[in-house]
């Protein structure tokens, strides 16, 4: 789209029904705004869905809505989230993320302003990602019928040949790595929560990981039977997961799990337990004891994850329990939450 | 994901918040719910993300968000849409949709009745589409904080060889061929709205274009200059959106433009231009005029497409208008929408 005869109000204006409507003022938006901010060549052609050129080989696809609340917090804003989870949801395929695809659904009443910061953001984690915004989609509902803003992106990537990793790999003695401390996101985003807000110098840990993926597997290769990020439910959800899907167990030694003392303190202040809270630019690998070592060391070498550590191994079990030895020598099952813990963290 | 303790009550029950947490409620609801609905081998393997191989070639990727109100309507609900929407998309470029991903944001009390007659549909119109929905997200909000459910859905496709559709293609003199009909989804939804129930046997277009394409792409090859789907804006927006993209003008025949009486009458009822009202089942083609007899032709043998019309050309006009010579013999410039006509009618 070229021709637009008045510019966006970014400094005043707000977001209205029209700005949905799939006329004048939906183009005003989509061009003044989130081209600025997404800026390439597949959006500047303005087709309903973008083409790109791909060679023989195995792609990978994932989506994520993002509904976090608030829509700014410390480290982010739900704008550089619904990049970095969605690369991060590739990279843990092993994959190379390219292209995200970007679905707005906006409250009426909602500000140019943060809008335009939001969509910064993201074109920003998108640029140093890597991948490109190529396609999106922007739909306005009435004031009251939805919370702000929420975001819905898409993306795809290729898989580095050869490689294939998912749950069923698992094998009895392969190591549990973690590539650093737990809880950041969920405590950051708890401690700007209207009813809860408390004073901590925790940052969201909102990253992309494909980066560190990759040199994971330069490392490792096909040792490396699967990779998750533990956000909803954080590190006892996914593992839980992980158990059922390869039918194994996991047993954990509590000591070796890093969580910063500022998380501690915090879930200690809101009754939690750091296992159950999400994290945003943490990865989970399960990997054979022969490559364990080598692994290990490539994270540690890597600023995203210079505390990894190695906290535990999968062990048979027939009821697909994850297990923790705790600091105090005892024992205990890190069950499935069952309820509800931290709604809207994502 | 295998072992689950307790079924899904899918008669009495609601959606709460545990059931976006990440834990064993949400692995619940998607695997008795949606893996039910869409059961492929992609979803079986409970990754987050969903790998597939593909040949070196042209690629497509699109997302559309859904906020249809009522989610229930004459001719569909919002799966079938959601998916359809998407489907043609990709459609659009010529390509042939290969797999969606599907994101979902739910309001906190949601019956899970209407959830699985949702996801039904879906899965539904993806077998007929010959799609496969392959990854999704499942996130819930807090009563209040939504309106009952949106989907944000994505898809790739292949793009035949040679073939690149897009407006810089459009020249002067070709011809606007239309697949039929003009308003029937639109009307179909305001026909339910509370505050507007009005009786009428409208219901809506929302079908899956991409078989239609195909026909058309054999019949007229590159002929075909660019496909698009009005939507959001009707026909009026779609050609407003062409002839900026392509700085051409079109000139119009009205009499050629085929509209159902029923939505003539509605469309008269509630003070609307069928040219602005929504299409969820319909394609406009700009087409070389030596292909255009054989194009329409090949609509015209399509179940979808009887009513397929030759309603038009492209002129050259430096301020890209749309032009219409009416019924009665006089002009009319068929501007872009200013502001909103029929909010969440997608």
């Amino acid at each position: 789209m070229r021709a637009h005869q008045r510019k966006l109000d970014i400094k005043h204006g707000c977001v209205d029904l029209s700005h949905g409507s799939g006329g004048r003022a939906m183009s005003q938006l989509i061009s003044g705004l989130f081209h600025e901010a997404f800026g390439n060549e597949w959006l500047a052609r303005g087709n309903d869905q973008s083409a790109f050129d791909v060679g023989a080989g195995r792609m990978v696809m994932t989506t994520d809505g993002y509904v976090v609340s608030p829509l700014f917090f410390p480290g982010g804003n739900i704008g550089s989230l619904a990049v970095h989870g969605t690369v991060n949801d590739i990279a843990m395929a092993g994959a190379r993320p390219l292209y995200l695809s970007a679905s707005f659904i906006i409250e009426e009443g909602f500000r140019f302003s943060d809008l335009k910061m939001i969509a910064d953001s993201m074109g920003e984690a998108a640029k140093s990602a890597g991948v490109h915004i190529i396609t999106g989609d922007t739909k306005v509902v009435e004031r009251g019928k939805a919370d702000g803003l929420f975001i819905s992106t898409a993306g795809v990537g290729l898989v580095p040949e050869g490689l294939d990793l998912s749950a069923e790999n698992a094998r009895v003695g392969d190591r549990v790595l973690i590539s650093g401390t737990l809880g950041d996101h969920g405590v950051a985003i708890m401690s700007k929560r209207q009813n809860l807000a408390f004073e901590t110098e925790i940052v969201s840990d909102s990253a992309a990981l494909h980066d560190l993926v990759a040199r994971m597997v330069a490392a490792g290769g096909c040792g490396i039977r699967l990779m998750r990020d533990p956000t909803r439910g954080g590190l006892a959800a996914t593992l839980n997961e992980i158990a059922q899907q390869s039918e194994l167990g996991f047993s954990l030694q509590e000591e070796a799990i890093p969580v910063k003392q500022g998380v501690a303190a915090a879930c200690e202040l809101l009754g939690l337990d750091p296992l159950y809270v999400a994290n945003e630019g943490k990865l989970v690998a399960i990997v054979s004891p022969d490559v364990a070592g080598a692994v290990l060391a490539a994270m540690r070498a890597h600023p995203l994850s210079r505390d990894a550590a190695d906290i535990g191994e999968a062990v048979p079990d027939d009821h697909h329990f994850v297990q923790m030895t705790t600091s105090f020598g005892g024992g205990r099952i890190v069950d499935w939450l069952s309820g509800e813990q931290l709604p809207r963290i994502c």
